[in-house]
């Protein structure tokens, strides 16, 4: 009946890195029925909100979160503070150890980055972090992080936004690690970046934005709805994530009247990527994998969902 | 030599209610300059920022912030919590005794807001808020709220966004008190709304964003800069303002290397709308009249570089 040529396995067909499916359609039909004038389930383009989780969703997360190889690289280059002596999650991440580091939660080694890089100005920061991805290669893949985005979603955030989507990420990560290169990579600019943040002071004598040593906010789990509130200021139509940490930020979405889409990344392809869900220590996929049914959010498998993980070698 | 029709006073001039002078020439040479590929000063699109204050540089803010006047209504409807019995705010506020009210500065206000809206959703605040513009009138000029807008400001977001600029709000004012209207009327998006902010929880077992009774964010003075990195993550290359409250995010502004252009409402028309600065206690302007020249900024004056104030009647 909606006989438009953005969907469907034509010539055309925005998402060619995805293979013919359940999942494919599902957001295929959903993007056709929101977007189609005189439909019940219409959208206005104001309102066409999609927010994307980054690590798991949009790129690699694995054997470590891309922040915490930046964060281990920043604080092996910090001068030791004498209070890291003896704090666990400092000299686990000094041994590479990330299971122990990963024991005392996102916080505390959220808490340890920010008093390393606390007194940094927020440009001398936004400096070293650029330094970092110009150079830093994945430990197994061997390709610049940056590279290491799903072609999959490339394909479908630029789908999202030919159709009049506005394309937000909503990360437990920082901010600052992801503004200085999503736009080229992602297509989303810094104001579209919602994610953890650290306090900030404004120096009036020296005119500079500081870093202060602790969170100022967590955007994970049931801070996630609380981010995209702050930072985006509507009720997303659709949200795609792989992790317990995105289930508020789901369920927030699809409980909104109307149309809605949730989708979650399942990692099951060792073979092109990794295969991890409910014993991961990244990515922790058990609760949201669970009540996936009864909420219909669409599980994408890599596997068989996706035709290409990662874009083709420059 | 850079004759282009975007600028002047010809038919096609794209900022009709401004009058010719120094400050309309100012805008103009600054966005042909930056603008213009080639230029020493281009800028790239995605860097075009600029940056409004609301109240007072986009909208009316005498006698009172619109802000005070729906947070009057909202403090007699709210059943008087019995602490508020003995507090000067708040029985300033009752009293309509201004004076009173703001010595305590815009904390104490904002304080004695957010108590009496904790335990709303952010739902039922939103809706509460669209009611009430709906209906209010400003006490002496008898228009809505939204139709007290400077006819000027809206042309010159309009222009700059015609080349190629993102317009931001960055108000002391609360984002859910903008966000309900700001793109209808200024054609800016929620996401492009950055203000002060109450704090947010989500509760998990009803899924409903709940207001907490405590300040999370004061977006003014030195939190100018602060709220900007937060929400924008660039430097802006324009900003506008209008009191000592913007002083901070003017010296952000044009701090910054390249070409910047930092400009300030002063209020001085008190035949079409208010005349004050220094001693006023609503968008006092005062330190930042003394700085503007020695960080040309430019200070336009309502009366003479306005031709009209208000948009005309519907
Ligand atoms: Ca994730
Ligand atoms: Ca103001």
């Amino acid at each position: 009946l909606a006989g438009c040529a953005t969907g469907g396995n034509m010539g055309t067909d925005p998402l060619p890195s995805w293979n013919d499916g359940a999942s494919k359609q599902a957001i295929v039909d959903f993007v056709r029925d929101v977007t189609k004038e005189g439909s019940p389930n219409y959208v206005a383009p104001s309102q066409r909100i999609a927010t994307f989780d980054n690590d798991g969703t949009l790129w690699v997360e694995q054997p470590i979160y891309t922040q915490f190889a930046l964060m281990i690289a920043q604080l092996k280059a910090a001068k030791p503070r004498p209070e890291w002596v003896n704090n666990p999650t400092y000299k686990a991440l000094m041994a590479d150890d990330m299971k122990t580091a990963m024991a005392g939660g996102e916080k505390a080694l959220l808490g340890l980055l920010f008093q390393a890089n606390s007194g940094m100005s927020v440009d001398d920061y936004d400096k070293a972090i650029r330094q970092w991805f110009a150079t830093a290669r994945h430990p197994t893949l061997k390709r610049p992080y940056t590279e290491l985005v799903y072609q999959p979603q490339l394909e479908l955030l630029k789908y999202l936004r030919a159709n009049g989507f506005k394309t937000f990420i909503v990360s437990g990560g920082t901010m600052e690690a992801m503004r200085p290169w999503a736009e080229e990579v992602y297509g989303i600019p810094p104001e579209q970046v919602v994610g953890s943040s650290q306090t900030i002071k404004y120096d009036v004598a020296t005119g500079k934005l500081m870093r202060e040593p602790s969170l100022f906010f967590l955007d994970d789990g049931p801070g996630k709805p609380v981010g995209i509130n702050l930072h985006i200021g509507q009720r997303p139509i659709l949200a795609f994530g792989n992790s317990d940490g995105d289930m508020h930020m789901l369920k927030y979405t699809t409980d909104g009247p109307g149309r809605r889409l949730g989708l979650i990344v399942h990692h099951d392809d060792a073979q092109r990527e990794f295969a991890y869900d409910r014993q991961s220590s990244m990515g922790k996929l058990d609760k949201a994998l669970d009540q996936a049914p009864a909420n219909k959010w669409i599980v994408v498998s890599m596997k068989k969902d996706w035709k290409q993980v990662f874009p083709s070698a420059k």
